[in-house]
């Protein structure tokens, strides 16, 4: 049983089903923004979140085929919710243009304000109806995840995994932002971040989920949890690498794009520690490129070539691979059941040496 | 026992305290900013939700000397959570300024970001930590409330009634920015946002989470939701005069601010109405002045006048007169306790009958 990316996604299409006369009965345009809302959920993504969950429980000794397994399912699912809420305030503080090859939410409300001569602020709509939306998405992520049907003794167990995902995700958010004004250019704070905003909110929660949902003894648990840290740190590494040196074609998006929007990743906290040790003009270099829009083709390229000489690549890489390594060898002296546990190996290794 | 203000205070302070660990273990400058938001939320207000929350739990027998009243106390102050984000979120769509005497809190960060002259724009740091903060409220309601103690079956009950107050107070609220877009200036779609974002949202709701707490007879919710629905629109009718005649000492705020802020409010839109009908000068004044932020204090009382000279104010008082008589009637026949019935008599003529 691979993950279940089309199982996730008709959970997610029913869920929005179900919501549809209550939100009809609000009328005005409230139909067609939350037509918007689920278009952007059932897009895509891979559904990484609820495949972790999903195969956790598995590996707890859930069975696919028993009658628990739709509302477990269900459970997982309700993940991407706050995901797409995540992603809708996310582009809204990071002033995105594009998601996925589309308009994000907020500049699709901005077009259709401007397209249709409304009053006011066509921006200010937009972002307005955005946050909305979002919100939107943050309740039904609890009101799919209280509707599962998981019953009230799995609650009981879920719900301060539940509680803790969501306190943690939104502090590593903050903390990003502040990190993007500057407050601390350390690797440590990088870290902290990573481990926050990515590796607890998609690895590790999820798969404490999954394995609190099988009702899985604390071993286990916390085998789950430490693989589950040391994988999101490295997945998160990767993505540091791919936001600066992926390929476009592959990636979807323009190369360089985490420098230009000056993103404080562990990549470039690694570069500045070492160029402030080693070469003052490099860290001058990274200083004044990170946040500038406008940067060329030509300056990405040199910086990638800074990078490289520093030695903040090869230093990042080593880390990717401790991390995975570390992680592998907690899953394979864990109690995990061997069918999931080959599953968990093979999205591991997909999501750290990936190249989109 | 009147309305439990000081006792919702300090089960939201509790609450607070019971994620101090989480935040810190955060780290960076979260557990600053959650300590902004623990004032936001302590720093007053009329905590009106929660007391028809538990002023209805009384009036269908609840006993606030047994074991359960500080349970359901918690899960009627977890409404001031979703309250926090609603605020937080508007003050951002409404680009508000202050509140309640304070900068708002997308402001209060925005300042902190230009006196520490971090990187970046302060204005976009301000608003990004606003989301963020409102969306982390809008969690912890739903921790408060699952973490209340009401225990499970309640919770059944509960869970409908949570899940359809939020849907539909965000269902509002968007509906209001497209009124402010000036899509629909009918009278029937401002009353459609006033029944979303405020009856349902600040009356009906709460008296029904009150009353199923209690496991009330569905005739006696029934009686609630109608008394509630009633008494809301007639409460929000008079916020709507207040936003237009209200005394600035007695109000807090500057009169005349609907009209600067370009509110499609019920008064307004039965002004548009019986202008176009009598008097096509009015209509092109009105509409010329709603959202102008600069509007004088001169042309404010010009609008005054036109709005008691179209007959608006009148047509709003009586609609004010009919809901509440209408809602009154509804609470003397039904079953609701005696005592509790006399003290929601009178939380709701204060509410539809301020000056503030």
């Amino acid at each position: 049983m691979t993950a279940p990316v089309a199982l996730v996604e008709s959970a997610l299409a029913e869920f929005f089903h179900s919501r549809r006369d209550q939100v009809a009965r609000v009328g005005g345009g409230y139909r067609s923004a939350v037509a918007d809302l689920e278009a952007f959920v059932l897009r895509g993504g891979k559904r990484i979140r609820p495949s972790f969950g999903w195969m956790a429980w598995l590996g707890a000794g859930g069975d696919h085929r028993s009658p628990q397994a739709a509302s477990v399912l269900r459970a997982c699912a309700s993940l991407e919710l706050i995901q797409a809420c995540a992603l809708i305030h996310d582009d809204i503080i990071d002033a995105s243009l594009t998601r996925r090859g589309f308009p994000t939410v907020h500049v699709g409300f901005t077009e259709r304000h401007r397209a249709a001569g409304w009053s006011g602020s066509s921006e200010r709509f937009g972002e307005s109806a955005a946050i909305l939306l979002g919100d939107l998405a943050l309740c039904w992520a609890d009101d799919m995840l209280r509707e599962s049907g998981i019953g009230h003794e799995a609650m009981g167990r879920v719900s301060p995994v539940w509680s803790a995902m969501r306190t943690e995700v939104l502090g590593g958010q903050l903390l990003d932002i502040e990190a993007e004004a500057g407050l601390d250019e350390s690797v440590e704070a990088a870290m902290q971040v990573n481990r926050y905003k990515t590796a607890a909110y998609t690895v590790e929660r999820p798969l404490q989920l999954g394995a609190v949902l099988a009702g899985a003894p604390e071993s286990l648990v916390d085998a789950y949890r430490s693989f589950g840290t040391d994988i999101g740190l490295a997945f998160q590494l990767r993505d540091d690498l791919l936001g600066v040196f992926g390929d476009p074609a592959v990636t979807g998006k323009p190369s360089g794009d985490d420098i230009r929007e000056g993103k404080r990743t562990v990549l470039m906290a690694v570069a500045l520690q070492l160029a402030d040790r080693d070469r003052p003009d490099a860290g001058s270099l990274l200083r004044s490129s990170l946040g500038v829009v406008d940067l060329t083709e030509d300056t990405i390229e040199i910086i990638r070539t800074v990078l490289i000489e520093l030695g903040a690549v090869a230093d990042v890489e080593r880390r990717i691979s401790e991390l995975t390594n570390r992680a592998l060898d907690t899953l394979k002296t864990s109690a995990v059941e061997p069918h999931a546990a080959a599953q968990l190996r093979a999205m591991s290794i997909a999501a750290t040496q990936r190249t989109y």
